[in-house]
């Protein structure tokens, strides 16, 4: 993405063209970020080989995750419906990991039928759920354990879950216990060790902690685990000031806990993949002139991007066609829907707006359709990949009729 | 909705047999709770017989809209869909108005071909708009003009709606200007001023605020408003303290306004009305023990019901069927979405739960459903709705093949 004779350009397209043709709120994504998102983490850590299962609750488009696949990555589901999405996007089962602390008996049936790689259960309760349903189907199941390492990602509380106090894995306590049950089961495989500290993580420190609490408690066991699983959380820049996490600095250390750990590393990975591929082009509805401040009411609403009003998440605003003339008023962007959470980002300096100007939200790869929804009776956006300079509706926009 | 014999019933139907029927989660609502709430509302205004048009955005079911509009209620509607809504629901267009910030040039033209009673606009440029609309299609178009009475509802900040900073109503300034500039227009008739303070009020002390600034700028208008539409706001009791709103004072408040103003009043409520008459019944998929606390994981996540998760709204949890045996273990009750937003309510004393067990979370009638969505692919619940002891399908389950 980037201006080229002042118009905003995904790969040679203007993003004035795309809201032309197919109108306003339209997600738009780039194949070529895309790309270079992957390309650059299977580089990172390319000394070992990791299987990297891309975390479909952050995109749940299934045209998109087939571009996702087709450039090597594997699926990490936590629902049947996105188990559903990932087989339907052509991803092998055996590149396929159930994570989730909630999964039903129809959820676990339909892993089982389907052959994936792994479920990677939460607790002992569903570690007996799945070991009663293999029975009845004759059947044994690989299983991942998951861990809750008791490690403070240091990030918003509302993405943290690695820690003691959160509902997600099991406590080294309860791992141990298990690894013993399962090792007599004769209807579950301990396969793999996994653990997920949080997201939005921009410094290696935590996973640092977290492989070293990881090393300690696979001794205790004195079982060989044939996948790691390390999960995701890897940030992205969503404020522009250049801050990303160091990934060859956490591939270091990944290959020191190799050394005492002959496992395979497997990856589930979201934002980092798909957070920067996206924005989301909208239109100025209304200028409302205040005293301090404009309120600048877009087309796009908090339903269509719900991570500024439900995690005071900050995704940056720029127009689609620039201009030098700056306004001297603050703009507080904010959407149609009547509701003070409904609001963007307040900006100050932004350059001079005019009513039916274009705007776009950046970084809304990640989490901005799968979190939608249709509050207020909107139809959800249409969605559009740019690949090879060419416009490919991934998605039609909702219709009206169809909702009513 | 009450106990009898240890069961949780609606209308003499046990919860229990609906979600052995219906499978969960599922949404209930209470037919007899609604006209209570409707009746009650009527009967503490009826001195002055005010329209009320139910805020469709609370709730967005056409059966449940179409059993409001039967019991005599008209529609506050804030998009063409809920206007599309409201009318399928067999609302009379001169029963409905339109609110909200952002109405588009579609929206406008929609309302205006409708003949709804009211367009409510909420700035300088729609107003405009709609001039220029009305000039076109050579029509008269009766609209209201939100007034920001900058009064503080002392409620949420995220539902405060009437202060200065919000980005709702125009200025008293503005407001003054477009009186005079709307006499003077063949297009656009002003036949209300509308004003709306926030949500979740429970005292009358900030409506008596707002009414009196209201006859301070009526009287500086020197204008006859046929119409004054109060909004909504009023709020329930979540937490079950008996908590509410005193009516009858808000009511002797208008009635004493009205001696000076002659107008018609429009009330926009929607909480109110069908908050209290739903509840959302879920079963409990594993119980995760803890050192101090036991995570209940339910099979209803934040995708279902979000409020809490958006505005850490407090929602009681009720068991299904009663027991005498507390649980020392603090319950925090969670959904299986991989995200610690993902939790309902933390509880001591409850009763001792057992995997499989039934329970409902409490007023989940209003910003419910409509705010509901797919995240993690998850289907919707069925909405079911008890009239005269009888169960009603007013929603099916979505079904997860129409969502891959």
């Amino acid at each position: 993405m980037k201006y080229s004779n002042k118009k905003l350009s995904i790969e040679n397209i203007k993003v004035q063209s795309i809201a032309k043709k197919f109108g306003t709120p339209a997600y738009c994504y780039s194949y070529n970020q895309l790309k270079e998102n992957i390309n650059n983490f299977k580089r990172s850590f390319k000394s070992f080989s990791p299987l990297i299962c891309f975390a479909i609750k952050s995109n749940t488009n299934v045209n998109l995750i087939s571009e996702i696949r087709k450039l090597g990555l594997g699926a990490d589901v936590v629902s049947m419906g996105e188990l559903m999405k990932a087989l339907k996007a052509g991803i092998k089962p055996n590149k396929i990991v159930f994570s989730g602390v909630g999964k039903t008996v129809e959820e676990i049936k339909y892993a089982i039928n389907k052959k994936i790689l792994l479920i990677n259960a939460e607790s002992k309760s569903e570690i007996f759920e799945i070991e009663r349903i293999a029975k009845i189907n004759k059947k044994s199941v690989n299983v991942g354990v998951r861990l809750n390492p008791n490690v403070d990602a240091k990030t918003l509380s509302q993405i943290s879950t690695g820690k003691k106090e959160n509902k997600f894995g099991v406590s080294e306590k309860d791992f141990l216990e298990l690894v013993k049950y399962i090792n007599k089961s004769k209807f579950v495989n301990l396969k793999c060790l996994s653990v997920h500290i949080g997201s939005q993580i921009l410094d290696v420190k935590p996973y640092e902690n977290m492989l070293k609490a990881l090393d300690k408690i696979i001794k205790k066991t004195n079982h060989s685990f044939e996948y790691i699983d390390l999960g995701g959380g890897m940030g992205i820049d969503y404020r522009n000031n250049k801050k990303v996490l160091n990934l060859k600095k956490y591939s270091l250390s990944i290959k020191k806990f190799l050394k005492n750990n002959n496992s395979k590393i497997i990856f589930e990975p979201g934002r980092s993949i798909v957070g920067n591929t996206g924005i989301l082009v909208s239109k100025v509805t209304y200028i409302k002139e205040g005293h301090k401040k404009n309120f600048i009411i877009l087309d796009v609403a908090m339903n269509d991007l719900m991570r500024p009003a439900l995690y005071n998440s900050i995704h940056r605003i720029l127009p689609a066609t620039k201009s030098r003339k700056i306004s001297n008023k603050t703009y507080e962007f904010v959407g149609p829907i009547c509701e003070s959470t409904d609001k963007f980002l307040t900006i100050k300096n932004f350059q001079k707006l005019d009513e039916k100007d274009l705007i776009v939200i950046c970084d809304v790869g990640a989490y901005g359709i799968s979190l939608s929804s249709n509050y207020n009776v909107r139809p959800k956006p249409i969605e559009i990949l740019i690949k090879n300079s060419k416009i490919n509706v991934i998605n039609k926009r909702q219709k009206l009729v169809d909702l009513i």
